[in-house]
């Protein structure tokens, strides 16, 4: 029962569907593991909430 | 200090309550190690969040 | 399928599953979802790389 | 710089190449987010240290 | 492309830029590498989602 | 009790105190909350587990 964690940017509900099923056919073909086994977290994070490079990633994103 | 992550459904105040002293008890019991030194986080999961076997668990759910 | 994380000490064969079953049973009792949806990883945690009060937690432990 | 977590099983040099691959071209399509920002971690996981649905994972596979 | 996760409570906008540049200095200091390759996510927990020994956090702090 | 995790290089046990007391200094500032109620976990990841861009990060150091 193999777990994914996406940490990344808000999505809409097509956008997470795609991101899911893109996950979920890459890894159970790579490993071998049948499609249902796998969970997938979407993670949604708030620029305001992630630093990069030692800056807040919303304000990065202004420049 | 051990920590324990549950990532799982939307719970009541008491069953929040109900899961964290029933984590750690348990884990409290299995170590061997004091309850004061345990921290929970619970992390809950949107099924509009979620990816199971490839496809969003809110439209599992509705199956 | 909900997940739960725990990061602590090394235990016995005997002691993870005890500790595996324990967290399925309550978790499934608390939130009304069947056993065999939960997934839980034992995330063994060496006191070498661990800090406390930031001290090592290794360090502690002789004190 | 989206974040990706896989827990799942021990994999050969070459296919964790093509779990990162097919993960960051996936992730890179779907958010519109340049390959270059996104970071893969591959955790592999023991099957003596899972468990599902209440079980070890490693007594699940002997089955 | 190191990355650091921050479990804590709730910070105003000043604070979260003084967490980030804190821990993206000490950790490229510590580990010589180049202060743009961290990321560091914030991850805010109510004191209504954690559990602190055995107990609600939100319920140790009225005491 | 908050807790951070790093997930980067191999580290000498001096570095990993140095980290250690340089993320709890700094969060136990930032915060307002007492040093010992922090725990740091150092999950060291090897570069042949981690990918940056889509390559492993074994090769891109190779470069």
């Amino acid at each position: 029962m193999p777990t994914i964690f996406f940490y990344g940017p808000s999505l809409t509900r097509e956008k997470k569907i795609e991101l899911i099923r893109g996950f979920t056919k890459t890894a159970s073909e790579v490993t071998g593991i049948r499609e249902q086994a796998f969970v997938v977290y979407l993670q949604e994070t708030d620029p305001g909430q992630v630093g990069v490079g030692g800056e807040l990633l919303a304000d990065r994103q202004k420049k």
